[in-house]
């Protein structure tokens, strides 16, 4: 099942997908729906954001090539992480399927995608162990966690490299039906694929994730855990579009530009 | 003036507080309201947390004092932020006035609370200038930025360490009149005070912030910023009390309470 969250005839609504039809329903997916009359054909709508969590977590290193690349990228030694600690990106960044990542106007050339799959919650969750992690879990939808590399290794934080505004495409939809084992997960740059990677071979799974987080927090409704990459990313400029597609999910389209003069 | 969220009589709702009077309000301060025929005895509500920002900003080290005490804890060199780098915290964590932290059954004895000024964004801001910086500001409340220091040394993330539920109380209240460099910020535990600095002695100020971040991001209304926090504090256990009071603004007090068994 795919929910879709869009905007036509001058209403934002969570939709059911069926091929290219987007059936609207009454409510949402996280506090209970029902089917409406409405219905759409898919090209018609807006695609939006398919959710905003309360709160939006991330975890930074998940795939070991990723680290020996970055590693080597900037003549350290690589490191892999011992437990599974989350991180956090920021609401403000994220942007729907089809709109435009700015390019900050000081950014240096060392702008970059990431191709993640995101866990989108479903359920309230506290103290569940491995075995019980998916049971909170809706479905899966693509992000990509643009990155300025630059920034990533001159500021404390990630403030900028990572969540400065439009730097969090999401989406197109949700969901809810995946075979995570089979996942691929293919990035490509004007057409041409850049990146490959299994999308389930990681350093930490969602089950080991979802156990250890709630152990000390709670999980809630719409909460959405981006999973890290694997890879690297050529430098991308104003103009080009990336594609990040992943089996059974579908492709998040993006292009990016440069932001014009003050 | 003061902004109130509370719950009472089965609803929950903003209100301005005048003296012991809340004056229920029709809307919010973020998005316009209208007074209401509803007045309450500020005793009879319940204080909700004053607001579920969409992005939660914290300031991580932004006084002299704390980072040459916290330097001197661990054994390192003390290093002072050279840019306003912001960082993030968890809307999962958020408690309101006088809700009870409870210590995680596996914390070591390093609970410690850091008292914050916490400034809330009223108006959607971008490219602000340090002149225009305070323009968006809709007023004021207090944060305690309760840490684990032992998860904050071992973990490479700030997520269980601050972010575990309960660890980030926050209130009474939204000030919207106050003079900054006049406030105090005064710590006590079981009413004796463990720490007091001046609130505005910051390494970078919030106009310096907000114009730094709207330089890459667009502030929302309800967003907010703490601010950081000075000197140390001893260690918490199950029964104490915690009072962060600031000038013009009032006391947010919480008590902290040990995890039962599973």
């Amino acid at each position: 099942m795919r929910w879709i969250k869009f905007s036509a005839e001058g209403r934002t609504a969570y939709g059911i997908l069926e091929g290219d039809e987007v059936r609207e329903v009454a409510g949402s997916p996280f506090a209970g729906y029902e089917r409406s009359r409405h219905a759409h054909r898919l090209a018609d709508v807006k695609i939006e954001v398919p959710v905003i969590p309360p709160t939006f977590y991330c975890v930074g290193l998940n795939y070991a090539d990723h680290i020996r690349k970055g590693a080597a990228r900037t003549g350290q030694t690589p490191v892999l992480p011992e437990q599974p600690d989350v991180g956090y990106r920021a609401n403000s960044a994220l942007i729907a399927q089809g709109e435009t990542v700015i390019i900050p106007r000081d950014a240096t050339e060392l702008v970059q995608y990431e191709g993640e799959l995101v866990v989108v919650i479903g359920k309230k969750a506290r103290d569940l162990s491995r075995a019980e992690a998916l049971s909170c879990v809706l479905g899966y939808t693509i992000g990509n966690d643009v990155s300025e590399r630059t920034w990533q290794k001159s500021d404390r934080t990630l403030w900028r490299a990572k969540n400065s505004d439009t730097f969090k495409p999401m989406g197109p939809w949700i969901e809810t039906d995946v075979d995570l084992d089979a996942m691929q997960t293919r990035v490509s740059v004007n057409g041409t694929e850049t990146t490959r990677f299994k999308t389930n071979d990681m350093i930490f799974g969602i089950e080991t994730f979802i156990s250890t987080m709630t152990r000390y927090l709670t999980l809630q409704p719409g909460d959405m855990i981006w999973m890290g990459t694997d890879g690297t990313s050529p430098n991308l400029k104003s103009g080009d579009v990336v594609d990040i597609e992943i089996t059974g999910i579908g492709t998040l389209s993006n292009p990016f530009r440069a932001a014009g003069p003050t």
